[in-house]
């Protein structure tokens, strides 16, 4: 051990190094204070070593390299007003020094910084600081509550009814669903100031209750389950717990990102057009939006009743099966006929995704130790997904402009820009195209019910990766349309789909997604657990070095 | 901008060093793991290098020092179980590296860690790891609410019921009112199990509604409020805002925390012994302790009604104004009269706080611009402090009993150690002395009160800053003795109380008291405000340089 020498000194903007600290770098960590208040969105950039392997981390995950950390900047928005109230310098060599500093923000509240800068050259006032970060790590102020995430939170937030196998098991509640004591929101601040508080839990609610399980808290949701992004004007976005630069995915979206910050183990959502498949592909999770009908949808808000299902997501398939034994007890049955139903990849769907998804999914199916068969949809007598997309867009649009539309009558304004112009859209649809599709509807679900005998199909959930934070509304609203391409042969079939972790593409998740017949949840659960349980284990930790 | 050599390998155990890595660090890395999840204290304090320069930072505040580290580590009971999945490593020098770590926890979410690594010699299987870590930035996997400061938490919880001045500010409610929607749980789980739902504010939250302000949540409290330290048996300790190895106060901990956090504006507490005026001086916050039977505590959980008061914790004194006007109406007069007062130190009091503090407080005194007297109080006709605590004990657990002697009876088991000795203990006492003190406490009070014409007092709040984390139960049970002979004054004669963060000592907040004669409270936060406003300003960081 050695006795290091130690100076504390008041840190005067006249003199702004202490001696002992290196020349300039008191100065730089004053001007990134002052870029940060201000958003300086080009001086932050600046601050930052322009490298591959810089780095900033924080609650939300680890960002590697400077573009990734610029990107986050662009979407974040700037930060909490704060002042250094304590300073630790280490310098290391004549060109690094690690800095640790403790924030006080005016709103009340302290964070924490730990910087590692490194002087490249000697700097002036054109070039900016001499001093710049390697390596950032950041804790913000604590907040009570993370209200992209959650509404309301409790330790429980409601106790179980009974004990059983989801004991000690927590639930995030979809803000859709009634919570005894609490309103339903619905995602939309004005529609919660007029909501009753709920006595009674939904049916789909009080099965995990019943089951053991507690509910831990009330999670966001896009407004009215009317969109398939995450992101909630109103209450921001929750994070993407498994790619932070990147949107959760919705509108169960406060469930998902619940489960994947591994805060509950259960989220309950609803999959009207693949409000659980979407945030369940974006953020690794499992996901199952459950056979139409099979679970009551009493005490559930509606957004389209032919479509709306509950569903759940989770972090392991033994607690999504878990999750569906306590709602929909097993039967005998039907386990076995799926498993001995045919594999079979639709080709026009995964026509539909990204050229990187697409080689990833060739990559998994590769894997399995099953046989895989390649199929038509149209040789299967199902209509194109172009087709399914339709039918799934005119009757939805229909069901919730019944459902909602007088509501958004009476309340101008109430709505946010996106969901709003999706019901004004939905208004706009043409009437008897409208009526065609209502009308036709229970035949082709019954088309593709009859073409599902015996087969499961399986294919990439979703296009590829969700879309990054700070994708534009014109890039996000290609996304949905190219999403809901895949997502509607189950929604328009009234089908059980699994959405499964099995894929990384450009080091984000995409899930595969098993649909079948109706009724076969469970055994697609189980299949779809015994697939991914073939993938290799996650393993030893990657190890990057830069020099 | 420099192209960096970058290599991502498999971190395999047989070879667990990357090539590029410097020699014997990643096997560090990982014996630190592996003591981490085994708390393998002795392991864990010969990883950090053993110096005072040493720094260890997470979202509860930064330590510097390897013993403050050790002493926190002792206190904390290990981490949960995690693994590695994400390691980026950056030498630095041939002695020096940052590495930065992903990690996965077996119960869901990630957490983050930046290290900073030093070679100190060769090292061998004797010596221990020859790398050891001279700084580490620690984020845990996230909670969905910091279980420790509440109980239930909302955007809001529940909504003001009108505009008004407290228009955008939070609240954080003791969990001993009745708040709509919610059961009083008292800080005991089995006693929370029972109580019905709420369905009216009590009155002294009402107001704050009615004001503006929302409810953010209820917030912890010590069981039945029956204690001073912040440590509850069932739901964790609630941080120190201020001194992170340092107990948080109660028994309104909860609520300060939140304050001190910045997660509200204001804590709604009650003072029956000093449960404002204690975690107000631990945490460096604003606490007023009001007049006995001003505010009303309808809708309050008694614990000994004859000194049971509403109370509020903030960060500044124009926030407990604004919540005491709220509350209780201003009206002329009062301010004037105790503007009037002369600032009297009672000698006695002072005799009983630990050097340290008795220094600080001397040299608080000579900043203050006005004249401030030393009185004895046998001079003034009080009675001394220890009698005034005897008073206080005796009465206080005669009442304690009368309102939770039923219940806890009922309830075997239900209470923690600590909690129910002092339950025991107060039925243990001499039942004559309690009826000679019940019968006293009217003349007592009144004597106080008449002497308290003309005068306020100002003394430290308690004997010095918050005891450390791990302090046993005979050292908490020291401080809780030393600390209500100083509180005794107030409760017994009834008055008004403001602690104000006035002093540091050992690196932590002490506060100094006012106390005042019945209904000058709104006079002794406007006196304490000027008081401290006269202080210098916390103003530039502290900056500390170690190389």
């Amino acid at each position: 051990m050695t006795t290091p020498g130690t100076s504390t000194k008041p840190h005067t903007p006249t003199t702004p190094d202490a001696p002992e600290a290196p020349a300039g770098l008191l100065a730089a960590l004053d001007a990134y204070e002052t870029a940060l208040l201000a958003n300086d969105l080009d001086a932050l950039d600046a601050a930052f070593v322009d490298s591959p392997g810089t780095m900033r981390g924080d609650d939300r995950g680890l960002l590697v390299g400077h573009d990734a950390i610029s990107a986050f900047r662009g979407a974040r928005g700037g930060v909490a007003t704060r002042s250094l109230t304590h300073v630790e310098v280490r310098p290391l060599t004549e060109d690094r020094a690690l800095v640790v500093s403790v924030s006080r923000f005016a709103a009340g509240g302290q964070g924490l910084q730990t910087q590692l800068w490194r002087r490249d050259g000697e700097g002036d006032t054109d070039t900016g600081p001499r001093w710049r970060i390697e390596a950032a790590h950041v804790t913000g102020r604590p907040k009570a509550v993370d209200t992209t995430v959650w509404r309301a939170v409790g330790d429980p937030l409601v106790a179980p009814t009974a004990v059983g196998p989801l004991d000690g098991l927590t639930i995030a509640v979809k803000d859709l669903y009634a919570v005894p004591g609490q309103p339903v929101g619905a995602g939309n601040p004005t529609y919660l100031h007029e909501a009753p508080v709920e006595t009674t839990a939904a049916p789909a609610v009080a099965a995990l209750l019943a089951a053991g399980a507690s509910i831990r808290g009330v999670a966001r949701t896009d407004e009215f389950a009317y969109n398939l992004t995450g992101r909630n004007a109103h209450h921001g976005t929750p994070p993407n717990s498994a790619a932070p630069t990147r949107l959760p995915g919705g509108s169960s979206s406060g469930s998902a990102s619940a489960v994947g910050l591994g805060m509950v183990e259960i989220g309950i959502g609803t999959d009207t057009a693949g409000s659980v498949r979407v945030p369940a592909s974006y953020q690794g999770l499992w996901g199952l939006r459950t056979t139409h009908g099979t679970v009551s949808r009493d005490g559930l808000l509606p957004l389209a009743p032919s479509f709306d299902t509950v569903g759940w997501l989770t972090r392991s398939p033994e607690v999504l099966l878990a999750a569906l034994d306590a709602t929909v007890p097993p039967m005998p049955g039907p386990d076995d006929a799926v498993d001995a139903t045919v594999l079979v990849v639709p080709e026009e769907l995964v026509a539909l995704v990204e050229p990187d998804t697409a080689r990833a999914f060739t990559a998994f199916v590769e894997t399995l130790d099953e046989p895989v068969a390649t199929v038509r949809l149209r040789d299967l007598g199902i209509p194109a997904p172009r087709a399914l997309q339709e039918q799934l867009r005119l009757v939805q649009a229909a069901e919730a402009l019944a459902a909602h539309g007088p509501w958004i009558d009476a309340h101008p304004g109430a709505l946010s820009a996106v969901v709003g112009d999706r019901f004004r859209a939905a208004g706009a649809n043409d009437p008897d195209a409208t009526a065609d599709a209502v009308t036709a509807l229970d035949a082709v679900r019954t088309t593709i019910r009859g073409a599902l005998a015996g087969r499961t199909l399986l294919f990439p959930t979703v296009p590829g990766p969700a879309p990054l934070l700070d994708a534009d509304a014109r890039a996000l609203e290609r996304t949905r349309t190219a999403t809901t391409a895949m997502t509607a042969l189950a929604s328009v079939g009234g089908l059980p789909a699994v959405s499964a972790p099995a894929m990384t593409v450009a080091g984000a998740p995409v899930g595969v997604c098993l649909v079948g017949g109706p009724d076969t949840d469970r055994a697609l659960v189980i299949r779809a657990g015994r697939m991914l349980s073939d993938q290799p284990a996650p393993g030893l930790p990657t190890v990057s070095v830069v020099r």
